[in-house]
C-alpha cells in the first residue's frame, strides 16, 4: 500500500539545494501553497494558512539556519497572524494577540510559519478529520495529527507539534516521518494551550532524524545536529511491556529492525522494566487528569456544551481526583525520574515500537499512546524513527528512548538506527 | 508615620462576620467598589474594575471556602471580563478570551474577582504609578505593586500576585501586609504572562499570615491553613548575606523581631550560608535573562519602541547570554535545590528581612529584590510577616523561609512569628 499523498521532503536536502539560489527557495515556497491548496481538501491537515503574498515578500530577507524553510504549527500554539482555535469549537475564529515563544524562535532562525496544523481538541484525544497521507482511509494519529500529516504529505519539511501523552511519537509513527519529543523543558511551551503543566512538551516533525535534529539545534541553541554516529552502541530491548502489548505486526517489524541494527555493528540486549514502570501508567493518568481539570477549567465551567463528549467525560472524572492522589503521583514520578537514570546503566538507549501497531483504520480514533505515556512522564527524550512498514502496508516507527538531558546522544543513536533501516 | 490609606481587613474575620448574613456580605462588597472609586485616583493600585452590577448579582449564589470574598488580580493574569494589559503599552485595552487558571480556581472556591491590580511591565521592574498606602510618597514595591497596595488599603482582603525575583515578598514588606510565595509549582501559572518559566510563581497577599494560608489552602486543595502553632521551633538567622546587606534600619527591626520570637519560646541560632549561595545570584540573572529573551521575544522583536528603556536594555543584554551559560546555571540551580534541604538540617526555617529596608521614597524605583531572588530560584516557600515598622515609620516584613514542599510548616511558623510581633 502506497499513497500519492506520501512525499516528505528532507529539510537538509532543501537547504543544500537552495544555497545561493534565492529563486529556487521562492519557487519551493510557492509550490507549497499550491500543494496544500490542491490536496488539503482531501487530507485536512491544515486549519489556517498564512497570507502567501506577505510570506513571499518577507522571504528574501530571512537568514539563519532555517532560512526560508516553511513550517506548519500545531493549532495549539498561538499565532498572531493566523486563527488559533486549539482544536476547539469554543475558540472558532480566535486570533491571538501574540505568537507562542516557539513561533518567535522559528522566525528568529529564519523559518517561515505558513500554516496551522490540525490538532485534537486542546491536544487531548477527540479525533481531527485529518487523513493519513500514507493511507487516506486511516487516522494520522493524534493529537498532532496535522503536523505529522503535513510533513508526510510534503506540505512542509518541518512541523511543530506537542506531546502530553503520545501526541508526537504516535502520529510520526503512523505517518512515516521522524518525530522527536525532547527532554521535558528543552523547548519553551509559553503561548501553547496548556493541558498538563507537568507533561506538556513541544514536539518536532521532519522527514528524517537528521532533519529533526537540525531543527532542534536551531530552536534550542544546543548542539543537537547529528554529525557522526556513535561508535558501537548498545540498545536495550524490553522483553515485555506493562501497557498495551505490541501487536504481532509491530513485533515482527521490531524483529526486522533489531536484525538490521545488529548487522550494522550495534549490540541489542534484552532488558526488563522495574516494577515501578507499571505504576507510572496510573500516575500519568492521575497527574494529567488533576492538572487538566484546572487548565481546561475555564472552558469546562463556562462552555461544557461546546466540549466533545470524550473530553467532557474525561474532565467529569478528573474532577474527582483527590489532591492527595495527585501529590502521591507527583512524588512517584520524581523518584522514578532518578531511578530511571540508574536503570539505564549498561545501555545507551532503549528500542521499542513507537505505537502498538500501524495506524488503525478509520478516523474515529487517533490510536493508543501506550508506548509514549511513561516516557513523557519521565521527561526522557524519544525519537520515532521512520523507515519500516507493517504487514498491512502502513508505517511503524522504531522508538529510540534516551536519558533525560541526553538529547544529543539520543538523536545520534536514532540517526544511526535510521541509517540501518534505510539499507533495508 | 501613619496613613489613612492603610486599613487592611482580615479575610478570616470577614468570613466569621458574614456567616449567615448575606446582607452584610453584599454591603461589604458594595463598599469595596465605593472605596476603590473614592481613593484609587490617588493610590493608583487598580487598572480595571469588574462590572459591579454583574458581580453583585452573582454574589448570592457563591459557595465554598472563599464565599463572596473580593479578590484583586495582578494584571499579569488573563481575565476574560476585564482588560489585561500585562503592565505594557503594547497590550493597552487587550481583552483575553479566557481566564488564567488561578482565576478559575478562585471562582470555584467562591471568591469574586473584582478588579485588576497594577503590575510592572511584564512583571519586570519598570515602576507602576501605584502609591504605598502606608506612605503615599513612597513606592508600593513591585512588580505586584497593585496587589499589595489593594490589600493594604482595604480594597480587598485577598490579592493575587506573582514572583519571578522578589515581586511578592518585597511589596508585601513595603505595604505592611502578609505575602506568600509558595513552593515552585504549587499554584498553576497557566494564563499568566510568562517571563521566566523556571521561576514564575503565583504569589498571594492578605492582611495576615493566617488569612493568606487559608487562601492558599482553598486554591491548592492542600492542608495549609494554620490551626495551631509549632511546639518550640528553631529558626536560623543568617550572620551575613552574599547580596545587598540589610540596612541598619532593617537590622534593628530584625533584632527586635528575634527578641520577641525568643521571648515566645522559640530558639534562634546563627547560621552561615554555604559558598554556593553567592553563586546563585548570578545563576538567577542568567536563567531569568535567557528565558525572558524568549518569552518576551515577540514583543521585543515586534514592538521594541513600546517597551520601557529599562526592559529593552535588559533584553538587549539578555540576547547575549550564551546557551552554555544557561545550561550551567540551570545545573547549578538543580544541585543547590538538593543541597539546600540538607543545609536546613537543625533549623525549622530561616529568618531574614523581607527587603533591605523600608520602601524607598518616590515612585521611580520599586526597590531591591535581593532578599528574594535566591529563594525564588530555589523554589522554597517564603512568607513576609507584617507587624513591625522601621525608624522612618514604614513597614519592614520579617521573611520566614522554609523547605521546598514544606509549605504547611512554613506558614505555621510564619503565623507563630506574626503572633509574637503582634504582642509588640
Amino acid at each position: 500500500m502506497m499513497s500519492d499523498f506520501y512525499q516528505p521532503h528532507s529539510a537538509l536536502d532543501l537547504l543544500q539545494r537552495f544555497e545561493g539560489d534565492v529563486k529556487a527557495r521562492r519557487r519551493y515556497l510557492h509550490e507549497r501553497f499550491e500543494r496544500i491548496r490542491e490536496v488539503d481538501g482531501q487530507l485536512k491537515a491544515m486549519t489556517a494558512l498564512a497570507d502567501s503574498d506577505v510570506i513571499m515578500q518577507t522571504l528574501d530577507n530571512v537568514q539563519g539556519p532555517l532560512r526560508g524553510l516553511p513550517v506548519a504549527i500545531k493549532d495549539i500554539f498561538d499565532t498572531c497572524d493566523m486563527v488559533t482555535a486549539y482544536g476547539s469549537r469554543i475558540y472558532a475564529g480566535h486570533r491571538p494577540v501574540s505568537d507562542a515563544t516557539i513561533v518567535t524562535l522559528l522566525r528568529r532562525q529564519g523559518a517561515v510559519s505558513i500554516g496551522k496544523a490540525a490538532a485534537c481538541e486542546f491536544a487531548y484525544t477527540a479525533p481531527t478529520p485529518t487523513r493519513n497521507p500514507c493511507a487516506p482511509n486511516r487516522t494520522a494519529g493524534g493529537s498532532s495529527s496535522g503536523s505529522a500529516a503535513a510533513v508526510a504529505a510534503g506540505y512542509v519539511p518541518f512541523a511543530i507539534g506537542s506531546q502530553t501523552a503520545g501526541s508526537t511519537i504516535r502520529p510520526a509513527s503512523f505517518c512515516g516521518v521522524a518525530g522527536y519529543k525532547p527532554t521535558f523543558g528543552l523547548l519553551p511551551t509559553t503561548g501553547m494551550k496548556c493541558f498538563s503543566w507537568s507533561f506538556d512538551t513541544v514536539g518536532l516533525f521532519a522527514s528524517g532524524v537528521r532533519d529533526v535534529a537540525y531543527l532542534a539545534q536551531a530552536l534550542s541553541g544546543r548542539r543537537l545536529a547529528v554529525n557522526h554516529f556513535p561508535g558501537k552502541p548498545t540498545f536495550g530491548l524490553p522483553e515485555s511491556y506493562p501497557w498495551t502489548p505490541a501487536s504481532a505486526n509491530a513485533a515482527a517489524v521490531m524483529d526486522r529492525a533489531v536484525r538490521m541494527i545488529e548487522a550494522a555493528g550495534a549490540t541489542v540486549i534484552p532488558v526488563s522494566f522495574p516494577a515501578w514502570m507499571a505504576e507510572l501508567i496510573g500516575a500519568h493518568a492521575t497527574i494529567e487528569s488533576y492538572e487538566a481539570f484546572q487548565t481546561i477549567g475555564f472552558e469546562y465551567d463556562r462552555y461544557p456544551e461546546l466540549l466533545t463528549p470524550i473530553l467532557r467525560e474525561f474532565l467529569d472524572k478528573a474532577a474527582e481526583v483527590p489532591n492527595d492522589a495527585y501529590i502521591a503521583a507527583c512524588r512517584k514520578a520524581e523518584s522514578a525520574k532518578t531511578a530511571l537514570l540508574a536503570w539505564f546503566d549498561g545501555t545507551d538507549a532503549l528500542l521499542t515500537p513507537s505505537a502498538p501497531d500501524e495506524a488503525p483504520e478509520g478516523l474515529n480514533s487517533t490510536g493508543d499512546p501506550a508506548f509514549s505515556r511513561n516516557w513523557t512522564l519521565l521527561g526522557a527524550p524519544c525519537v520515532s524513527v521512520p523507515g519500516l512498514r507493517g504487514e498491512r502496508g502502513g508505517p511503524i516507527g522504531v522508538q529510540v528512548i534516551g536519558r533525560r538531558n541526553d538529547d544529543a546522544a539520543t538523536l545520534a543513536l536514532a540517526a544511526f538506527v535510521e541509517s540501518t533501516l534505510r539499507k533495508a
